[in-house]
């Protein structure tokens, strides 16, 4: 009997939410796994992409332009975010992906590039052994409840506060 | 100039913070830095080793028997967990490497397998371009005021709960 994949939520003001995805991506890939990434909102070329894409196993997908939403979303960014749940849900139902990844999910939420119920209906329309992993901070409470693990990272201390800006390899 | 590495710390009881830190060493790789890890306390073979240790640049150690450390630490718990610390101070004194990770170093402080001033040591040893990630659940006082940044990792909700064992390129 196949076991049922489990719904993990990464969310919280803290670092460490995408870098635990792809922990969680190279943990799966190492125990032969097949793993799909799908990242949306951002559409920037993150170092870790470099190493990612060339291992056996691991598909990539983005799903946002090459920039960050400032203020509010503009329909390129609701276009892309559409196509991606779109292509996702197929990933999903599929079943051929033992881990799909929804990298900043909860952030396209949160700009309304879909609803919950969309999400929500792609991630439990998908092939019951599929595990999923959802990050992006300000999830919604029914995003939380649906989730069967659920972290927060809090950011108890962060050195942006202190001038340091994102640097590559390390934070982008 | 060269910049300064930060001391990143991931703590709290939820599930990320290891993965966190390798998902960091596949960012660091991709944005070709070279990355040291050396795993304190759990000397199991997870996952994720099978891929880690294929890559360029990267060079991993582990300091721990092949078990948890069930109630009270044993004297070889002790002795693997103060080689490591030996060998990694070198390496953090030497700075050849950008990124250097310190898994579970901060449940190593909560056995005693060694104390906080050892750690603190070495760590404030290093070159002064090293980046440095700690983890571990229990974090002191003394490592928090260290460290420039932490992120808590809370658990909201765990399978664990709900009967789920550790499953194979999921938890292990």
């Amino acid at each position: 009997m196949t076991e049922r994949g489990m719904v993990q939520l990464y969310t919280g003001n803290g670092k460490g939410k995408t870098t635990a995805a792809i922990g969680l991506a190279v943990r799966a890939l190492g125990a032969g796994k097949k793993v799909f990434i799908a990242q949306f909102v951002k559409g920037m070329r993150y170092s870790e992409l470099n190493l990612l894409e060339k291992l056996d196993g691991l598909e990539l997908r983005r799903y946002g332009r090459d920039c960050f939403i400032v203020k509010s979303p503009e329909q390129a960014d609701i276009d892309l975010a559409r196509q991606g749940l779109t292509e996702v849900s197929a990933i999903l139902k599929k079943g051929a992906h033992d881990l799909v990844i929804l990298d900043e999910a909860s952030i396209a939420l949160f700009y309304n590039l879909f609803t919950l119920d969309e999400l929500l209906a792609a991630i439990n329309g998908r092939a019951p052994q599929v595990e999923v992993v959802v990050t992006g901070r300000y999830a919604p409470q029914g995003l939380i409840d649906a989730a069967d693990l659920v972290t927060e990272m809090r950011e108890e201390k962060h050195y942006y506060t202190k001038g340091v800006q994102a640097r590559d390899g390390i934070e982008k």
